[in-house]
């Protein structure tokens, strides 16, 4: 057979993913397989959305414009001016999903071989459009001993070369659920200026934030509007991830051009799902009001019940609705496995993502963890509940069994 | 500001869209414009496909399995089987439109730097998609005097070296409509084993095939099952383009383990059109019949009213719906643009796609033009007519003129 290309057998595994045959297999044998593995709420769709879908009245489901539906557009440039966010619609590609955006923000800003740096842990995908794009990722590591708060403007410094050509945050965080506050992303701007780096966001949770914080957006910060890219999707904010709908946008408007002439080469993004998302944008405040109290109670009861398992540790994110969490063991990927595949408890598992996936440094995140708090209250409890019981009877456990040993 | 990629740079506008600006001018000016320059047909999506969308019974919009919904890949088996072509669920992923599909093509099995060899014209975008991925397009030159058969093996083999990796046929072709005979796909098969290439089969036209022939797929060849790969789409089969719902098919089963981690990293395709996709498969056959002798009609009537006009040529293709034509211009390019700036019949012109684009090889195709044939024969005689008398006073005629001066 001809070879497979070098970067194809490079390309990663989803590390979210790759466990999937080992919960189809328990799941065979009859167990409830908890999800937190994969940012897929349970949440409701807003009716709104579902309800444009179902009156569509179309005899042809037609291309739209490359650049998306203009009336959605002009809808999405009042969501944003409604954040106080300073954007017109032609600063605005639709795209199929995040995803989508993020490639042509790749493709547009950096050659192959260029560099772009992401703090650590990261959304484990952006190594894979970077495989896809050819570019390399640097990261600069945030710790969860404080939280993940974004590192020193030094450590930065320190990565950049003549190949740096961006910065690429997600705020507030996958899988970190870090909220940057405004200083933060103040001390990026100052970064970005001074190297005349680009500044990609990824913004997708920008709904989602907690303890009366608010959301910081790189829009707001002032003279880099040439430097800025936002990346954004209905996926999370209205539980509408199959919707496949997201949004390249940025005021720099030779960058808005380039990155359209990759929307023209794939002709237009999905029409139905964009009827579902300009549809979306009439959702009532009520509904994010009840799903902001729902987050938060599930990250409260997560948060609280992983802290209480002798050597997990957790901290309390400000935003989105992941969490990092260490955990006992020598390494979280044979753990996941495991539970999948060895455990059960009242014919219960869990399955959540390793996070050694999520680092680009090696050896980094083995004992980490990815959740997803994205069950009910219930489900949530016999998931933890399931955890606790594992830790007590995983081989591989080290924390306790040092201290027992000293 | 930061400068753009090279990458970005060199990425070429579609020039099926890149008039686009002067068609909504001369809408603007209150003329009715012909829209013969893109595949977008007026032919109604299946009502099957549109009741399936308008009865969904979801409570969330939840993204479906990366490779696709598992009884869609099942349902899309049973299609092709139908069609004698031996393939099963495993070996087909669902993607966003072919377009998806092709993408993983030439990122699974081309390095960056690597060649494909395309006959040309074809279809514009692959230069679009070639770009994205670092591939090289070493085009082998169809004629228009022949019909855009497949130029002789000699002429591939001449283009053959260390870096080709790939041969990418379009069949029946966009843009030419030229429906490839079992000989020339199995001289294809004789060159593809002699130097262990991937042939990449776009067949996404496979049901439009006229005047009793019928189409032979890739598939059907004997001994490169780990050579081919079949790039499908619903896009025009059922007149969904927007559903933007694609397949990327492949026996190659180490071939299709690494697609899935592109299709992987970008979680899902479209649930919506999904849907639509699945329901579509129940399409009748009636409906075909009925577009097809549509399709056949409007052929006839193109060809016949184009090959009327003095200095126009035009082969009739066996299938898809388009037709690559000569005009006699000295600039097809500038010819479109007059068409839509400074030209009006009875306050109507027609927009049509200039060839260039479609050529890899420069210099060539500059005085063709691609015409889709994608409107009710009422308005195709009518855009005829408006081609008719347009060339009657276009300022830069050549062929007649040429022929008064001699």
């Amino acid at each position: 057979m001809p070879n497979l290309s070098n970067r194809g057998l490079e390309m990663p595994e989803s590390p979210i993913r790759k466990l999937v045959p080992y919960a189809e297999a328990a799941k065979k044998k009859g167990r409830t397989v908890y999800h937190l593995n994969i940012g897929q709420p349970d949440i409701e769709t807003p009716q709104v959305a579902i309800e444009a879908v179902k009156n569509i009245d179309l005899n042809v489901i037609e291309y739209s414009h490359s650049a998306g539906i203009e009336t959605y557009r002009k809808g999405l440039t009042d969501y944003y001016n409604k954040f106080g966010l300073d954007v017109s619609f032609e600063n605005i590609l639709v795209t199929t999903g995040g995803s989508e955006a993020l490639l042509f923000a790749f493709n547009s800003c950096l050659n192959a071989g260029d560099e772009v740096i992401i703090p650590e842990p990261f959304y484990a995908n952006y190594n894979g459009f970077a495989t896809t794009a050819g570019v390399n990722v640097v990261p600069v590591t945030a710790s969860i001993n404080d939280g993940f708060a974004l590192p020193p403007i030094e450590e930065f410094e320190k990565l950049i070369t003549k190949k740096t050509k961006a910065i690429l945050i997600c705020n507030p965080g996958n899988p970190t659920g870090y909220l940057y506050s405004k200083e933060e992303l103040e001390t990026l701007r100052d970064i970005v200026k001074k190297h005349d780096l680009y500044l990609i966001a990824d913004e997708v949770y920008r709904e989602f934030c907690y303890d009366g914080k608010t959301h910081y957006s790189v829009f707001n910060l002032e003279g880099v509007d040439e430097n800025i890219i936002v990346i954004d999707s209905v996926s999370k904010r209205y539980s509408m991830c199959g919707a496949r709908i997201g949004a390249f946008i940025s005021k720099n408007t030779k960058l808005t051009a380039t990155a359209l002439k990759y929307a023209q080469a794939r002709l237009s993004p999905p029409t139905l799902g964009q009827i579902a998302g300009e549809a979306a944008l009439q959702t009532p405040q009520s509904y994010f009001d009840k799903v902001i109290n729902e987050y938060v109670d599930r990250r409260n009861i997560l948060i609280k019940g992983l802290n209480k398992i002798e050597g997990v540790k957790c901290p309390s994110p400000g935003g989105a609705f992941y969490v990092i969490a260490e955990l006992p063991v020598q390494n979280a990927e044979n753990f996941c496995q495991w539970l999948l595949e060895d455990f059960e408890y009242n014919n219960q598992t869990v399955m959540i993502a390793p996070a050694a996936g999520f680092y680009a440094t090696k050896d980094l995140g083995v004992r980490e963890v990815r959740i997803a708090y994205v069950l009910n209250k219930d489900a949530l409890k016999n998931a933890i509940e399931c955890l606790n019981q594992a830790l007590k009877v995983y081989p591989e456990i080290i924390v306790q069994q040092t201290k027992l040993v000293q």
